[in-house]
């Protein structure tokens, strides 16, 4: 079994109140792979530039991603994003965005990668992703997320690109604006008729506050999980993704039911919580599979609760 | 055993985009009440003008609520609040504030108000708050809410008073702002230190995403209930306390563990579910307790997962 994961690798220069780092690896890809990286092998296909080198392939090689789908083009820069958070990280402004070898990335798959189970289309537009899916054809698992910018400028693409995979993760505001209903709940049953066949499964993530799992017979929401010091939320969603997808992946396809999914989602979550507490990729890169472990049976506990019986009065 | 609760009795004018009320019953202390009601004696202590009638009254009575310390200020106009929310119902604005008879509200408890076994202190100036804990020296246990206003006006006092309840409920961006703290976690944690002796458990209420439960050895995230339809938010987190307090007034202070907690956590948000489905008060005050134990039921199992062995790597 394997995932391929396509979207962008990048460098990012992030300011959080809690510090800084002018130049790190980033990308959804990079951290949806690496969350990925604990549940199955995984293949990143992404452009980069020239000022792209082993340093940074290492990251991935050594938690055993396959980079041979990493695009090189010759005389291109990566993708370069610069932001910086508010004093309490529920804010942030973008300060630059250099496309470079993202701009006109045109997503070429070996055949390893046209062949994988399980497929991540990572926020890209919605034409390559919907490109993509229709070369995976054996994928028995295929997901993807998006954002703002195509609900704005492409939106009859992006409904039509949803309408071939199995699970759309989506903020839950993005959710609301692609269909435009104002509740999010409503917004994800909608989102389950597109087809065909449409997707089975919708996550609304929740930032902060953790995400939401909406199937056709079921609802699921878990929290964050609790941290005292979060440094960068950056690649936070993409963490959870690759943790989720991951979690599913490394199960046989008759083994999905919505106890898996909610599984996955724990383990998504737990991923991503270990993300935030340093920049970039820095503390996913050295994470422990005991302690993703032990993350999500204390996330067992802190949403556990026993109803007992009490006479109410009317 | 009995609830008291201090606040505010109110008309309301709420519009949101799915209807409007130009007066409705309102007020902090009135929602608080109506959810409390279905699981102890309530009484509710707060002012009123000329134009609160029998009909408001009625509404209360019906739950059994105890109104003989609705104190009726002769001349005076009921605390009057207009607002309008947004689309998605997660941003409102304040149309108009007439503080009428609560602007000199001095709450005078009757005898059996002070030996109230449980006491709500609703989000009113905390000088006053501080007044009334200190009358109701039998209360085994005591909470309250809060608000940004006195957090920059009156910050030292309201401290003073957190120092003196078991328990406080706040907004999770109102308790970040009352200790400077960017992480909700970590503001709730300071604030368990406040004392003399100072509150054993903070409620960091997150709006449509639900509450989280902060003791000194334990942490508890609930999420909303799931809705489709929500019409208007206003008292929500007044309608929570109500059930989150009443619950535990229903229960012998022997059995205050935070197993006991979770479950008032599970009924305060069953409640709150209710209260946002309508406008104001309609939809709690004809609820019944059947409908409120299927919701618990229903939140047990939207927020339940079990964690299952996987072998990951590295």
């Amino acid at each position: 079994m394997s995932v391929t994961v396509v979207g962008s690798i990048a460098f990012d220069a992030v300011k959080t109140p809690f510090g800084e780092r002018e130049r790190m690896l980033g990308g959804a890809a990079v951290h949806f792979a690496l969350a990925a990286s604990f549940f199955d092998e995984v293949r990143v296909v992404g452009p980069v530039g020239d000022d792209f080198g082993d340093a940074e392939l290492d990251v991935l090689r050594r938690r055993g991603v396959d980079v041979s789908d990493v695009e090189h083009v010759a005389g291109g820069e990566t993708f370069f994003w610069a932001g910086e958070y508010g004093w309490d990280l529920n804010s942030r402004e973008t300060l630059e965005t250099r496309l470079g070898v993202f701009e006109h990335f045109e997503p070429k798959l070996s055949l390893a990668a046209r062949e994988s189970e399980v497929l991540f289309l990572a926020n890209i537009q919605p034409d390559l992703q919907r490109a993509v899916r229709a070369q995976c054809t054996g994928a028995r698992f295929a997901a993807l997320d998006s954002m703002n910018l195509w609900i704005e400028i492409a939106r009859e693409s992006l409904v039509q690109t949803i309408g071939t995979v199995d699970c759309l993760v989506l903020n839950d505001a993005e959710l609301r604006q692609l269909t435009g209903r104002p509740n999010t709940l409503s917004a994800a049953r909608e989102v389950l008729g597109w087809g065909p066949p449409g997707p089975a499964s919708i996550i609304a993530k929740q930032g902060e506050y953790g995400a939401a799992l909406i199937t056709s017979d079921g609802y699921f929401s878990l929290p964050a999980f609790p941290l005292e010091t979060v440094v960068d939320p950056t690649g936070a969603g993409d963490t959870f993704a690759g943790g989720f997808v991951g979690y599913i992946a490394a199960h046989d396809s008759d083994a999905l039911d919505n106890g898996l999914l909610r599984r996955a989602m724990a383990y998504g979550t737990a991923l991503a919580s270990f993300n935030v507490e340093e920049f970039g990729t820095e503390r996913v890169a050295r994470l422990t599979g005991e302690e993703i472990a032990e993350r999500v049976r204390e996330l067992e506990r802190v949403t556990h609760f026993n109803d007992a019986p009490i006479a109410l009065r009317g």
